[in-house]
């Protein structure tokens, strides 16, 4: 790990959190600092054990690191860039962990060209935010997804391979546009549909039904806790995917409440049966 | 216990072998049987230490017993209902598990008036199905629905209680078009969901998708795995109520696209955010 000699973190919620934490227990960084907004985080990592040191500056934090990874929603992520490229110093490599991936790869194409960049999303997560909830063994064997920007040289793309390994992931290297539209299907609609499966049962107003609300309902809907401002970042930097899934999720659906208006028991039956041989055919952690 | 003295139960799939096995765990009854169209799976109950005894002959296993609990698809507990009234022997009490309580209770109104009947549907549940999947403890602390019959004594529902209460389980008493209600908003419509939401990843075809999926996509989607004829049987008993819900969530659905397709920030932060409260609030086990 010849190139994580020192590794500045942006943002210590879940996700910073955690990398900061799991880089110290592989032992593969000789610095690790961080930047946040709140001067309490860092004295909790600090004494967590996650970073050396940290500072509530920017421009601070990142300029004496070879590493930065900037761990914050997509459109702070977008804004922060700026500053990224008028503070990094010259050979620095920039990998960010926003969930959306064409918009923040457009804006790294705009960083100096003497910094290297790498666009980056661990697919993993908690419904819960902060450092509170961070834990050294997030992104453990979970696929890590790396897009090259049209500069990204193959140096810099074995480094953020380097640093994603560290921390115990599995790279996975494909195309902005390709990473996004395949979050829409198996993220961001489940969301929308999780957050629309909440406001239902809140509009029946039924107080039975949350009384025998049970494992179903809890894990459909789990991620409907969801950090807000994340979300709203997520969906907004990826809107064109989004609706397109929310269409074509709205059509499925369509088909299986018009077979079961029409009691049509063998489409019925077709459908259901379809869904679980693909669904119990998927091997997901 | 005084009421447990012998229980014989029809079905020894996923809920059926659950309960022979708490049963058995608790010491509760004197004498447990089954009725499984499987000599294999009786053999194996019976070397599970979960039954006494079996049979695949439901007369025979009926007629001694003193409580006999139906663990069938719904369809199925219907048609055995007529076989139970035939057989079952004066002052028995008859309990079923099934997802659906109106057609369920209004066949049980029909069984002879020596035999006592209470209907039942546990909150709990896998996507495995079989006996195999059975555990103990799958009742422990988890709401149990129990419906009365405008003919169901108290010291019927007593004995259901008792039952109920020997497995570790909650009983909750409630009418049986209430249950159905509340069951389609917590159960049934977040089941059709997850089948649409595997559905739409399926029409997409995105190989890219599937290996980006992580733990918000399975545990949307984890029911979408469930036994197809208990679900058909679910679907199709439960009509009215599961087309009405995804009418509402469709609704709510309609909603959440309409802000995102208008990027209309302030309406999509607030739908958000009350999904997140109302999620993050509830206490589910």
């Amino acid at each position: 790990m010849t190139h994580c000699e020192s590794v500045c973190i942006v943002g210590l919620g879940l996700m910073g959190g955690s990398f900061a934490l799991a880089l110290k227990k592989a032992a593969s960084a000789q610095h690790i600092t961080a930047v946040s907004r709140s001067t309490a985080t860092l004295e909790g990592a600090i004494a967590a054990g996650a970073i050396d040191e940290g500072t509530t500056d920017l421009a601070a934090g990142i300029e004496p690191a070879t590493n930065i990874v900037l761990a914050t929603p997509v459109r702070t992520t977008l804004r922060l860039l700026r500053d990224v490229g008028r503070h990094a110093h010259p050979g620095a490599l920039v990998l960010d962990m926003g969930s959306t991936k064409v918009s923040v790869c457009a804006a790294m194409e705009e960083l100096p060209v003497h910094i290297e960049a790498v666009g980056g999303h661990p697919m993993c997560g908690k419904e819960i935010a902060g450092f509170g909830a961070a834990e050294a063994g997030l992104f453990r064997d979970k696929p890590f997804a790396l897009c090259r920007l049209s500069r990204t040289s193959s140096a810099s793309l074995e480094r953020a391979t380097a640093l994603v390994e560290a921390v115990g992931a599995r790279p996975l290297v494909l195309g902005a546009a390709e990473h996004d539209r395949a979050v829409a299907a198996v993220s961001h609609l489940p969301y929308a549909v999780a957050v629309s499966l909440v406001a239902a049962l809140a509009a029946a107003g039924d107080p039975i039904a949350s009384a025998l609300a049970a494992s179903g309902y809890r894990d459909t809907t789990r991620i409907a806790a969801s950090d807000v401002e994340m979300m709203l970042d997520i969906l907004l930097t990826n809107r064109g995917n989004v609706l397109e899934c929310m269409d074509e999720f709205g059509a499925q659906l369509a088909v299986l409440r018009e077979a079961l208006h029409a009691s049509d028991e063998p489409v019925l039956r077709r459908l259901l049966a379809n869904a679980q041989a693909r669904r119990s055919g998927l091997r997901l952690t």
